[in-house]
């Protein structure tokens, strides 16, 4: 190569040449040219709209409400009693089962083997196994607690759930409930075959769905996900874009340690000019609302980045089917030869 | 040049070939390639800032104060009363209307037609009209209650709102108050000519940015959304990166099903040795404070990205434009002997 | 086309010709696309796993439990008493210095200086310097409070925090504690050493970790988010994925306006028939958990896309390089005759 010039080819990008050496062969390298293009039109163009552009993570906002009512051996429950936290937000417990303390007051009493629920003062009775010792605490202390169950009748308390969602990007929004339906909505509850707009759920429904035993996991608690997806189609008309809606259990249930979902709570009286409270050990079901989405829309840059990105693959398709040519074939001096030709100078 | 004809090979990418038959085409084709790099150039790169990494949802805080007292016949309403929950989360609601119930203790009373309440007996007063039957619950009912609005003042209500947000992967953090102007913050109210740097909002100022009228919307209840986007370029000085705030109301309006917000809640009292509650229907404005965020800085690899995705592009075009003058030119025959040639064996 | 062989034009990519004038210009055309190759090989397939599917925000449900009981002066506190709200969620507050009103009822008194707490009668002291004015309020205002702090001990309460996430593309769910370590779980506190299973945190711990003097912290309140990081390759055994805890404080610290983290609530009770409240400006510490993450597994469609930009950017590179030789070099006038040839017409 003396006095000549390499004239490199660059080797992506591709080579210009290959050298197809039979029919099969040129035969197998169109028909995977074809195959990649074939794949990213149905699969990436179509089927996962690559021509949209997309917006994820809709606002979103939910109003619970629950109805029902029950009565437990001690006391009438209605919604102001077994929902927590009260207003109707997205993330809320309904009480299944309630361990109630006797009316406990600032006081000293006799440590119980549960756990620290006290101040040591120091005083403890010789001979006792280490859990007599005399504690500064609210007292009497949560063991002598009474059980009570709503289970028999939670399965039945009706949950509404009131989800909007907007997509800022295309200025869209809709309402899980409609207008035209709301005498419908009154009386409905969601199951297989009610209307998808009627987001009124029977808690046992719930449970059900997530495909749990309804009795025991009121007797442990747990969570309970509803998990509303909205995924819009926006070159389609408003009425093809609706919520789906999907239940799952989303505490680890079966673990030993601290199984199912409980916490305390306390309520305060002043008893005989003395400040009393009453301490609730509840275990409940807890229900998130989890609202997710997306929305596409046809759009300009997404389809020719598509585009772009597909034919470049196929391009790396050649240029795999042109590597091999080059690396791997007998006659490979011939092939070189003509990648790199002479050029005179000057 | 003469009576020929340019060849002119496409300088990125594709068909090494194109037969540009006469000028016009030749610009056309050109012009195409032009267009494309500059939409890419301007648009993407320029605009979309497509020379950037960028992170999205930022790490955020929210912690909200409001402040305002008021009056109804028979309480006065301070932030202890109205504001529910109390901890200063990023929702929370204030009430504007409340029907409260008389003082209600377990007992057996004469079912009302609002709804179940209450666990019937069995026992029913015979020739009523169904709703007359004996319920054992939380007795009186809550037919009998008393409505007190605060809609007159709750608009003068001041929201604090001090929000936190961090980019973890830039390491960038702000704040939507500053130091140097806490004694602003002090005194100040968010307005159109305000500082952005004065996150205290009259509730008022909210419901009619979100374009809500505030007594209609105070005596039915409602959500509305505080957003907050932080879209800040961190090529630029820290100055540039500021929130903006949008306000919109969240919720389905308009529905004659179940419209606006509203929840129960009770409180506890001793009466007379008696549990005794009194249960309070609240109508409201809950406040969703929502916070978005993206922060872009130049890095590399995107631009790397985007510059090669902008070329590919114009191969693309490049390609279409041979495609075009393979398939549906008259003299097709010429070209595809040019693409295709024969190289000799051995 | 006999005893020829097709030499096929790659119908898509890149500049056919490339002027290669000397030996160094052409090693640094080929250094500078093994570069650009070894990196998109190196950083993108291989580091930042260019070849995988991914998953980012998992469904996520969190459970916490607080643990630990102190006293006051004036009172015992365990967790009914400390940890608001009490239902075990994502974001929680608890207590570390509380003001607590004198029994508060609804009747005029004067005003005092530190904001408006009461509406105005109207009826004002003469003389005085404007805050003499009577208000209807809830009386005693909030002036006269006493001031009780638990930062001594709270620095020693544990927060359970049960975290179980799942992606639901890939159909994968993990938990943060092991059914085989619920013993361990019994006795464990989270550091340095322990077991990545034991989410068990000290709150002084938090603090610690998140850079902040614990007694500081707990006179002024603050927001400490707890973030859990799951960051998991589904292409490896389950084992490897694992949760990472990271500990920040959210709230901006160190501002004069409005420092720290205080909310007001009020207890309500009859006292001599006569409803009053007792209200506490509480400050605390609130821990937000935040789970985040992002799961990877191998699939087809990213690893091609990959591999083609990387090509596209082997291209860009090759592109560049020739923009070089076709515009700045001397011998340009060579180059460009190369780059359009003649077409003899017809």
């Amino acid at each position: 190569m003396g006095q000549g010039c390499l004239r490199g080819v660059s080797s992506y990008s591709s080579p210009q040449v290959v050298v197809v050496r039979d029919g099969r062969l040129g035969t197998a390298y169109r028909a995977l040219q074809l195959l990649v293009l074939l794949y990213f039109i149905g699969y990436v163009l179509v089927a996962q709209k690559g021509y949209q552009e997309r917006e994820t993570g809709p606002e979103s906002s939910v109003i619970t409400k629950v109805k029902g009512v029950t009565r437990s051996p001690s006391k009438v429950w209605d919604v102001g009693e077994y929902v927590a936290p009260p207003e109707g937000g997205s993330s809320f417990s309904i009480l299944t089962r309630v361990e109630v303390s006797a009316a406990q007051a600032i006081g000293t009493c006799q440590e119980v083997s549960t756990g620290t629920q006290g101040v040591r003062t120091g005083r403890c009775v010789p001979g006792g196994s280490g859990s007599s010792c005399e504690v500064l605490a609210w007292c009497p202390l949560h063991g002598g607690s009474s059980s009570e169950s709503l289970a028999e009748m939670a399965a039945q308390f009706t949950i509404l759930i009131k989800n909007h969602i907007r997509f800022p990007r295309f200025g869209f929004s809709k309402a899980n409930i409609r207008e035209a339906e709301s005498d419908y909505l009154k009386s409905c509850t969601f199951n297989a075959t009610s209307s998808l707009y009627c987001p009124i759920f029977r808690l046992g429904f719930l449970a059900e769905q997530a495909g749990e035993d309804f009795p025991a996991l009121a007797e442990k608690g747990g969570v309970i996900g509803v998990i509303i997806s909205w995924d819009c189609d926006l070159d389609l008309p408003d009425t093809e874009c609706n919520p789906r809606y999907s239940f799952r259990r989303l505490d680890p249930k079966g673990t030993s340690a601290s199984p199912g979902y409980n916490y305390r709570f306390a309520k305060y009286y002043i008893w005989n000019g003395t400040c009393t409270r009453v301490l609730t050990k509840a275990y409940g079901i807890r229900v998130d609302v989890i609202v997710q989405g997306q929305a596409g829309k046809f759009s300009l840059i997404p389809t020719v980045i598509t585009l772009a990105t597909a034919l470049t693959s196929v391009g790396l398709g050649s240029f795999l089917c042109d590597w091999v040519l080059l690396c791997c074939m007998d006659k490979e001096q011939q092939y070189s030869s003509r990648k790199f030709e002479q050029v005179p100078l000057g």
